[in-house]
């Protein structure tokens, strides 16, 4: 069933109020018709299979059944990225929120070529939003504006925090990400993952963070780009979470 | 140091033949000069730090050393994906390149949309090439002709083959790796892994290829583009078998 993403204001009762977007894209582009169902999210952990309904007055949504599925991760993992270059940041967002990122967080670090312009952040959240409904998340991933790693290191709180540093000799994350969860168990409800941009993170930055708390980790062997590197991060903890500890 | 494929034949003793289009790359794009070392790789597993020297008929490379690094996986690993829409094939080459696939079989399946044309395949290998000189494998990864599913099968044979389905209840990859990698230690020299197209494999190609010995798998619980699912593939079993097994 096709998704979109609504805001909860836009319900009242058992109707949802739909505005001349969510109306264009469900008749226009989905050619949807009365009688027709569609999945409505509101991006924070609810879902509801909705009728669209042809009234008088025009169409607009009738809340059939409350959805009552999870696909999110049992943890609130947030990402720290350096930005690389070019469109390369709309493919972390949109691969990462596939794989059940919390909230994003483009880190303009030393080695960031380029400041991106202010249209960037609505972008990536658009990216987002359409990822976590073709992903059919309950959840839309926040993403923040970009800001330096220190900043960034002080935006962020969770007990474990995971520092990716490309080259030497640290655990692998899956590895740690494994420890962590068995000696945590239930009380680990947040986590935070960095991954540098291209080039990798300066000396000096992984000195920073690891005096600021953070584990440094290694993604494997090979060297990936700024744009992989996410995507193999997120699929390593959202296994560790899901596959079970056997 | 940069990096640049070269044919075996290419050698002769310690001397490197250059052809146009590597002296044009060394020499003009990356700017090198007489004296400058560069990294010449056959893609076979063997890599030559070398000195270009500009002699009297022409500039040629000096084998300095071999180098004994190895960033590949301890196993033969071949992908078989349904060719995704638009350009997204060129993405799951470049990313699988960089997590250590050996071998990529493009496959024309049932939800296929489009015949890839015949310099495709000519494109990926490039891609193929490139990615491996960047993610600093020893190893360039074969990109094979785009075949129906069932030549696909017929066409590999490893022991050990993971057929990933989208939704139900299968166990996860990343669980399922651990498992065989506990039980068959050493003896695992290679694997294969199949992931569908957009809107995932059909009922019947599932059925076909766990009547051929593959194991059903799952990638985890959200829905992953045909895009990024490969990726996410490559990086589990490569994490199962770099990250140890505590």
């Amino acid at each position: 069933m096709q998704r979109i993403t609504v805001e909860s204001s836009q319900f009242c009762d058992r109707t949802l109020t739909l505005n001349r977007q969510q109306l264009h894209y469900l008749m226009r582009v989905l050619r949807l018709q009365g009688g027709d169902r569609f999945v409505a999210m509101d991006g924070s952990g609810s879902c509801w299979e909705t009728e669209l309904v042809e009234g008088e007055e025009g169409p607009y949504g009738r809340v059939v059944l409350a959805l009552d599925f999870n696909r999110e991760l049992p943890i609130s993992l947030t990402l720290l990225a350096g930005l690389p270059k070019g469109q390369g940041f709309d493919e972390v967002v949109r691969q990462t929120t596939e794989l059940g990122v919390t909230r994003v967080i483009p880190v303009l670090s030393d080695r960031t070529l380029l400041k991106p312009s202010p249209n960037k952040l609505q972008r990536w959240q658009r990216i987002a939003t359409e990822a976590a409904e073709q992903s059919e998340r309950q959840w839309v991933p926040m993403v923040e504006r970009p800001m330096s790693l220190a900043e960034a290191i002080a935006a962020v709180s969770p007990a474990r925090r995971y520092f990716c540093v490309a080259r030497g000799d640290r655990p692998h994350l899956l590895r740690q990400v494994r420890q962590d969860v068995a000696s945590w168990g239930p009380e680990m409800a947040e986590m935070a993952i960095a991954i540098g941009p291209e080039g990798g993170w300066t000396t000096a930055e992984v000195e920073v963070a690891i005096a600021s708390g953070w584990q440094g980790v290694s993604l494997g062997q090979r060297i990936l780009r700024a744009v992989t590197a996410p995507t193999v991060a997120l699929a390593l903890v959202a296994a560790a979470l899901e596959s079970g500890l056997d």
